[in-house]
């Protein structure tokens, strides 16, 4: 993480604007009624070893609770997991061996496409546009790859880093390209319940019900808190006993606390205006932060429009476009700001001349702040211009 | 696991006695003091992400504590992981590929050497006796194998299921045919610190200390609590950031309010008065059990006699050793008794005239009264023999 690598440098600038990691803002967490459901709901239930698909009560209570919103499930198709990423290891351990190729998008979450890589498995890269990933492109590039993929990883909603959604025409021939292929679909979606504009997209699973080739990931991390390491897998019954088998393997059972406080949260009715009122709160975010770029570098800068999530994705053009992200990052950390270069979010580092912005983690006025600092930056990046320039392989078509 | 395929069975006898899952006694978790140290203890810090190698305030306070036990280690060898389950999930990831050969122990804990052969290594089951792994056995078994292991999985400590231990000089022996081989032990030790008589035998830390073929996996799943999922592994700083990798594309982190929780039992002196007081009442519960069962069954069985952790292993003889424990299983539950049949605790199902006892989790009355049961079970079960019978590939030898 390029967070942790340069923390001694931050450590010593407090105040440094975050619009690097994704997480949700301190503010976002509800950390009082975590604590009071603590005090009153740990007992002696508590920590023992617990079922290794999940505790029955958070099952329950997350499927009453998504039986309100337009991905419902059922008790059958639940997995509970330490957070998304295993979720993710859960999927590449149980389809990919050594060899396999696994199409991912360009640029993408590249904690998950090292996961499939730790299975060996070979990435072909598909870029994005507005719409998300560019379907219409698969079935020439998987041609020239020389065999169909084992499975497509993508991540529908508010993509992670592009801020994209992925349009329904286009998921509808994805599922028709996977079934074509006999390949899953990893449908990584840790965002989709942060929609704070537009209208839902169908989601995979109700584009095709019931499909042993839709493996969905889902966590409470970005809707909720990541410490506490708990999501969900939602998978065709038939799938899911390969899923208990193993994820028993892997850490016998989610922590039990953990869950306990996430159910109770759930059913006492907490998560619905928990949810409410954090998509305010982002939408609110990403709006300054739109605005605030567009006011100081307007002219110098092409970025996406995301209607959820934590991220947006911006591209410097003109004699900007010369800059490497890379070598910006070390100027923009020197004058108090901290993003993800566009490099570190491609397996095969394309993206120099691109940066993932997190909107969700700050204040409109911290924003301003930041987004003010990455404006000094770039003008120091062009005053003394990276030498040499790293490779420019691509950018969000 | 055998528990929960029975679980409706169980549950509707509820006194059943409890020798077959392999959790602490509840009475053993100080579940009082977990609550206070929550209460106090969470807040703004514990539900963000957390380091993927561990919350620091927690390697501290394990470092501090190691420091006073037979085993010290420090600070760039330890990743907290999810349990002792995702440090055996992280070793056999990091070096076991398809088709590798991995040594275990006959009998094993069966769930660490399933997750050998879900990174599709080949087992390689080699003998026990009291001394634990016949390590002697050990070349001629791998010479008949055809080639060299890349792991041994060994259960140093009052085994899983067996209760025995390695004897010093194979220990000692098992190191050089390591270096030998060039394979790694897989050092899984989560009963340590459950000792409760006779005399600390060296760890493999401590025979050859600074070894990157050692890869140590610990857990507080059975000194303190399984639900937490805290475990860590203990390994060279050369592997360690193999592990963390390893862990990043698994989790992200591990849970972090668990984390604090322990590192805060830690720091507050809770552990050591903890550990005396539980080893004190594991010691009472086996004499409890061995004393049962020679008053029942001292004729017709052979029992090992361990010096700390949960288990002993009880193999029928004479008229008995016809009788099949997994038959067995289903007559005993009835009677009002659980165990593991031994044929669970081998890879290829060996054991069939064996069984795993858990002597941790039943006070001396209720093992006392399982031990009757159990005897009621074995006379049922001698009058209406097993039909046909398991192959029986042997026993400890």
């Amino acid at each position: 993480m390029i967070d942790s690598s340069t923390s001694l440098l931050a450590s010593q600038r407090h105040d440094i604007v975050r619009f690097a990691m994704g997480s949700p803002a301190n503010e976002a967490v509800p950390i009082d009624l975590f604590r009071e459901i603590a005090s009153s709901r740990l007992g002696a239930d508590s920590f023992t070893y617990g079922a290794t698909e999940g505790e029955p009560e958070l099952i329950d209570a997350l499927v009453d609770y998504l039986s309100t919103t337009s991905e419902p499930t059922a008790h059958d198709r639940v997995v509970i997991t330490a957070g998304g990423m295993q979720g993710l290891d859960l999927a590449c351990k149980i389809f990919i061996d050594p060899g396999d190729l696994v199409v991912v998008e360009s640029p993408t979450y590249t904690n998950g496409s090292a996961t499939a890589a730790s299975y060996g498995a070979e990435l072909l890269e598909v870029p994005l546009d507005a719409d998300g990933l560019v379907v219409d492109a698969l079935p020439e590039l998987v041609s020239a790859a020389g065999r169909t993929p084992k499975a497509i990883y993508v991540i529908p909603n508010f993509q992670n880093p592009s801020g994209t959604t992925l349009s329904a025409k286009r998921r509808e021939m994805l599922v028709k390209l996977a079934h074509d292929w006999n390949c899953v679909i990893i449908d990584d979606d840790p965002y989709g319940l942060l929609r704070f504009s537009g209208e839902d997209v169908p989601g995979f699973q109700c584009i095709s019900p019931l499909d042993p080739l839709i493996f969905s990931v889902r966590t409470f991390s970005k809707i909720l808190a990541p410490g506490l390491r708990v999501g969900w897998v939602d998978v065709d019954p038939e799938i899911r006993q390969y899923v208990i088998n193993a994820k028993q393997a892997m850490d016998t059972c989610t922590n039990v606390p953990a869950q306990q406080l996430v159910a109770e949260f759930i059913k006492r009715g907490y998560l619905s205006t928990h949810l409410e009122r954090i998509r305010f709160v982002y939408s609110e975010r990403k709006s300054a932060m739109k605005h605030s770029l567009m006011r100081s570098l307007g002219s110098r800068i092409t970025i996406t429009d995301p209607e959820g999530g934590f991220f947006l994705w911006l591209t410097l053009k003109g004699d900007d476009a010369a800059i490497s992200s890379t070598a910006l990052f070390e100027i923009a950390l020197a004058e108090g700001v901290a993003f993800i270069p566009g490099a570190a979010l491609s397996p095969s580092g394309r993206f120099d001349d691109s940066l993932r912005l997190c909107f969700a983690a700050s204040t409109p006025s911290r924003i301003q702040t930041g987004v003010e600092r990455l404006t000094r930056s770039l003008d120091l990046a062009r005053r003394a211009p990276y030498p040499g320039g790293a490779e420019r392989h691509g950018s969000l078509t």
